[in-house]
């Protein structure tokens, strides 16, 4: 008998690279490109030192009503965590406690079975289609709980609401966890279901369209019921998630939404333009809802580009998995940035 | 069938109220009198808002590297979470993973059984002796796991190294941690022991003695396979724990040790005089190596005292437990609270 007996060894969740050096192109964890509203570097430079001797608003209402007006809802619908992967996180605890299987696409958000090998939840993967699609009716099986993303990671393409609405009405037994990471970018929040289906849980974050993956905010609404299942087992695991910079910055963030909508289409904007230009240069992609294009080439190895762009300064993400091992995922970054791309797409397409 | 039967319902933790009206004299959570370093002020006021965008470093090196030069460890023997209760719930997750029970003393800190029944991890509490002490010979029986405070909370009993060294060399299958949040008001850390016993994990926190409750920071120091497994756990629930203010604050802060010596001399200094007056007052407490003091009056019922306490705004911690239910747990303020309070209880004690 020995200690490590006990241990609950897993295989870790590898993220994007960060590296240090300061002189890159950083494309490869989905960032914004842009800095968060002026309002939070003001609200950072007033705040207070002396009040971090204080624990933090264990309900964190100034954030949670920030959000709650924001989106029309009660505070009772609005769960806030440290990022959406801890939000997640909790929820899989909270929810998937059944013997059957969690269900969520083959090529999709990376971490889906690292919580589930974590929390020894059974899953089963569930293919996507050629054009990485999702099929509705596949989703009609026995399980223990859903979850996918919408737009999806890290294909970009979004499913519309008749097919999200169908999969939750027809799976009233199961908690269906719609990971909106990147809705802002172009697609339509399920949002509006929520008071319709009491098992449809819609998670989203700051790490993305908020310009502020560094503060670590995510939320998810719901109805209260489920809200205050998921609240009960934050409580259960640690009263103060949310440090005082987090909750006061956070609320500033949501306050400004003239800047959020601004740098949204910014992106927006880059990014058809940017996916013009992947076409011209030979690339093709299926159509993007998000703040990254998720792009192959007939003739170009994407492992060996991956590396190429490396050595040049240019991080994306390759990711070394079955289907999608000739694909690259790049963040959209500024016009500048991505006009350095492309630059260097011509030269290497010669 | 319904989703609710899949749900994991808990009853979380009730920590101490933090009210919100200012005009009080809040002495209920342990937190500190005494703001930050102002290092920290410093480093927030200058702290570029535009660095928000980027996720910040999953590794925490700037404040596990603060840390492990602090206590003359290598960064391979130090892991940081959000407070001391993550590093302890995930500790939890990752070493309590046996069908025996794991072992606390029954008069402790309020979240050990909660976690317990989240990750639904067997457990047998411990009674501790009349005077709050911890017979060493209780914990030699069959365990999956040994988890006690030291000082204890909300008793304020400092446990000798000897002891210590005992339960954890007579259980050299098990982990055992020892959760030091009150370490540095008096007592001696068991720091010294983690290379010579692979079984040990010490968690300490920033939210007392280093005054940043606000910020949420504690750390977890064992030989560096124990924090690889924590590690690996912790990067397959969330990789970005750490936000980039609470690295960087945190930081700062370590480097100010002059600093954290003065307040916890302060604060030490103002718990021997406060003895004193309770004991003038009638009250006993056993001796308290934290920054808070335990005490009990035979005539005076602690819970009619906590409320009339409370009416004239001062807030101290009271708990409707046996054993202990006729105990108030009154945190060290500054010199000027603490006279408002023994003012108090001098007309209240007539």
């Amino acid at each position: 008998m020995d200690w490590r007996e006990n241990v609950r060894m897993v295989t870790p969740y590898v993220a994007g690279e960060q590296p240090k050096i300061s002189d890159i192109i950083k494309l490869n964890t989905n960032e914004s490109p842009y800095p968060p509203s002026p309002k939070v570097g003001a609200g950072m430079a007033s705040l207070d030192a002396g009040l971090l001797r204080l624990y933090p608003d264990p309900n964190c209402t100034v954030l949670v009503d920030a959000l709650a007006d924001y989106y029309g809802l009660t505070p009772e619908q609005v769960f806030v965590g440290v990022g959406s992967d801890d939000v997640l996180a909790l929820a899989y605890l909270t929810f998937f406690n059944s013997k059957k299987p969690l269900l969520f696409p083959d090529v999709s958000y990376s971490f889906y079975d690292v919580w589930a090998e974590l929390y020894r939840i059974p899953y089963q993967t569930v293919p996507l289609d050629d054009d990485f699609g999702i099929n509705q009716e596949d989703y009609l099986r026995d399980n223990g709980g859903i979850i996918f993303p919408n737009p999806n990671a890290p294909t970009g393409v979004f499913e519309n609401l008749d097919l999200v609405e169908y999969i939750v009405k027809n799976n009233s037994d199961s908690i269906v966890i719609i990971d909106e990471a990147y809705i802002d970018f172009g697609g339509v929040s399920a949002l509006k279901l929520i008071d319709k289906y009491s098992n449809l849980l819609v998670v989203q974050t700051f790490s993305k369209s908020r310009a502020m993956a560094g503060i670590r905010i995510g939320y998810a609404m719901g109805n209260p019921e489920l809200i205050k299942y998921l609240s009960d087992a934050k409580f259960s695991f640690n009263s103060y998630t949310m440090n005082l910079t987090s909750l006061t910055l956070g609320g500033l963030a949501v306050l400004d939404d003239a800047y959020f909508k601004e740098i949204t289409a910014k992106i927006i904007n880059t990014r058809e333009w940017f996916g013009k230009e992947l076409t011209r240069l030979g690339f093709s992609y299926p159509k993007s809802c998000a703040n990254f294009i998720f792009a192959t080439h007939p003739e170009i190895k994407a492992a060996e580009l991956f590396l190429k762009l490396k050595e040049s300064g240019i991080y994306v993400r390759y990711f070394n998995q079955p289907r999608i091992d000739n694909y690259l995922r790049i963040t959209i970054g500024t016009d500048e940035e991505m006009r350095k791309v492309v630059e260097f797409l011509n030269k290497y397409n010669v």
